[in-house]
């Protein structure tokens, strides 16, 4: 089996991890801004030296290509990052994808299917994510374009025209289904899992749904001092034990690996000596099953209901957003293991509890992806970090992975 | 017995609530503040109408006086309030005291011992709270002045300075203990204690010690969605658990009166999409019995390391404030409940969870409070409302206790 070169994916890796750098440590690359222009200027010129055919989309995605005719089999991610983000999370995927399209070059391999390497534009969400992807399967049309503003209120259309795409076009950057025969993505797993195991590869099954839910519980303000306990309506002992109470029903009555996260809360009036009237929470739920997720934001709502009335508090339950689940193709999913225990590496078969552009590919074509590692599971973050043994070993599983999608 | 005329009682606190609105419905007369400096000059016009002998210490506390020679039993509160308060909090306890005088006059009362009336600076806390009570009895020095600043940073010095009162002169409002008799303060109860036992007069037993603790739990951020739950630092459950359990403490561990309240939380990084590393809160936990509250605060620093163990977690307590209780004086509780039963009212002893300027008074002289109910208990609120009728009864409960304690 061919090899990558991880000499020159490290160099590249590093190279593109020092353009916008962060006082933290990290690097700070929204999607279209001063960094991200950068990095793609510094990408288009690794793709010019490697003397690859290259082209950028209407929705400024970079293509590079090896071989002719179609449908073709694309390896890719997204340069962009998150604010104060790490060094691997997207272009691992980019970079790799470029390194495999070098070493066929390198090797003189000529697959029977043409191999594409792609960097999609906004995977982190400046604009709402995945805008490069959703413009290839034909949903980010110029209606959706007009919809969506960066948190400073820059729309995405003149963020576009800043940067010479012209957001009527969008269209040109749909895909035929027929055109594309698999979409690969190496990615770093943002999670411990892998390094708990001590396995090197991942093999993603699919990409869990995912819900958002606002919790307010009301109760009343008084007087910290003069108000017997007996005499309260305190709302942050309701929100303190529904918080509690909602872990338990994801232990409980989740399928196993559901998670659950109350990452914010805020309680009102907000002062040391006073009982607070309004306690608020957020609840991430994330579950492969969308039916064990339903079921559990249904509990969810009743336990909320049944905390308030226990403490003689109102609730408020809004589910701000719900985002389907994504099944990775069986066959690619057969290969990549087959491939990566060719290699000789331990896998590990599991779900993706953060989304990427392979979930929009899964709309329209066989799409799969590869996991490495994440030091301490940590990422969005300038501690993210993988070893260059598992950067070297994933690649090599995406490349030979591409090279038996193109050649069957 | 005399009675006080609450026509004009009521017309006062009706013209003095209409100083320093604010467009929510409440007042706003932080100390020294243009609507505090209205309200005093609006105060001492009152005390010019009612051909009272009156004068302004260094402090900036305003006197008046009926009758002569000395030891003298003094009567006050202050006018000034926290932002957006209520109309009744400390002006109640001014204004009172006024019509005590008042009425003494009109009745050509002759108590045997002098009569005074007191409005206090700066008890709310704009520049750390008590600075005219702590003049009075000697600990606000020139040194402590210095120390103190608003949240502005306006130094309290500067602020004294504004009005012309010299900040180095503050050891002239001092008073000889020996020249004080006792302090009674009539003040709304601002708990819901009185209203639901349908009892007018509260007989102020002691004041509360109060103690305020910063707690701060230390996990581990990680990506909500790629995070299985057995493998989280979470600090939000350590938090919530320890809120939860603090309440519990105060039930079952404290005196049955102590009371225990979070009325702040915070999560970091604060995302609905990453479990939180910190999670801060703060407990107030107060008891009339420094005894009680200390082996409670013990306790508490005790369950948050066991609560940090549970879910492993490193945490952080910090005791911020410790203030003693004081106890009132029993002759004049005995004199107070005397009097009230004298003027056919029911009343229920009971401790202040809230500070007021006689815990700094009963450091020099035998102190007393009246207390009147809180419709609903509300106050440091616009909503904060006593009804005409207990306005009455406490003034008439005052006003004769303060000549009782004058004549005896």
């Amino acid at each position: 089996m061919v090899r990558i070169n991880l000499a020159r994916l490290r160099k590249d890796l590093q190279e593109l991890g020092e353009i916008g750098t962060t006082p933290e440590g990290g690097v700070w690359r929204s999607s279209f801004s001063e960094a991200d222009m950068e990095a793609r200027r510094w990408y288009v010129k690794r793709l010019e030296e490697a003397g690859l055919q290259h082209w950028v989309d209407a929705a400024g995605n970079i293509y590079a290509r090896v071989g002719e005719g179609g449908p073709a089999v694309i390896a890719g991610s997204h340069l962009d990052s998150v604010p104060n983000g790490g060094r691997f999370d997207g272009v691992l995927g980019v970079m790799a994808a470029l390194e495999c399209l070098r070493s066929i070059k390198d090797h003189g391999v000529q697959p029977r299917l043409p191999i594409e390497a792609v960097a999609f534009t906004d995977e982190e969400g400046r604009f709402g994510g995945f805008v490069g992807s959703f413009a290839v399967i034909g949903t980010m049309t110029y209606e959706e374009i007009l919809r969506r503003r960066d948190l400073r209120g820059m729309p995405l259309a003149d963020a576009m025209r800043q940067v010479e795409l012209d957001p009527t076009n969008i269209g040109a950057a749909r895909r035929d289904p027929k055109d594309i025969k698999a979409y690969v993505e190496l990615h770093i797993e943002q999670g411990p899992i892998l390094e708990s195991m001590e396995v090197p590869i991942g093999v993603v099954q699919g990409i869990v749904a995912g819900s958002r839910t606002w919790i307010t519980f009301h109760g009343r303000a008084d007087h910290a001092g003069t108000t017997p306990m007996a005499m309260r309506q305190d709302a942050f002992l309701g929100a303190a034990e529904f918080g509690l109470r909602a872990r338990e029903l994801v232990l409980m009555e989740g399928s196993g690996t559901t998670v659950g996260t109350v990452g914010v809360m805020d309680l009102k009036p907000g002062a040391s000596n006073i009982v607070p009237d309004t306690a608020f929470l957020t609840l991430d739920l994330r579950d492969i099953s969308g039916e064990v997720l339903q079921r559990l934001l249904e509990r969810v709502g009743v336990l909320a209901h049944e905390t308030a009335e226990k403490w003689g508090l109102a609730v408020t339950v809004e589910r701000m957003r719900l985002s389907e689940a994504a099944r990775m193709s069986p066959h690619i999913q057969a290969v990549i293991d087959e491939v990566a225990r060719d290699l000789g590496h331990k896998t590990h078969w599991m779900n993706s509890g953060a989304g990427h552009d392979a979930q929009v590919m899964a709309k329209i074509t066989e799409a799969g992806m590869i996991f490495v590692p994440s030091r301490q599971g940590r990422s969005h973050s300038p501690a993210e970090f993988t070893d260059w043994d598992h950067v070297e070993n994933g690649a090599n599983v995406l490349l030979n992975t591409l090279l038996r999608l193109a050649t069957s």
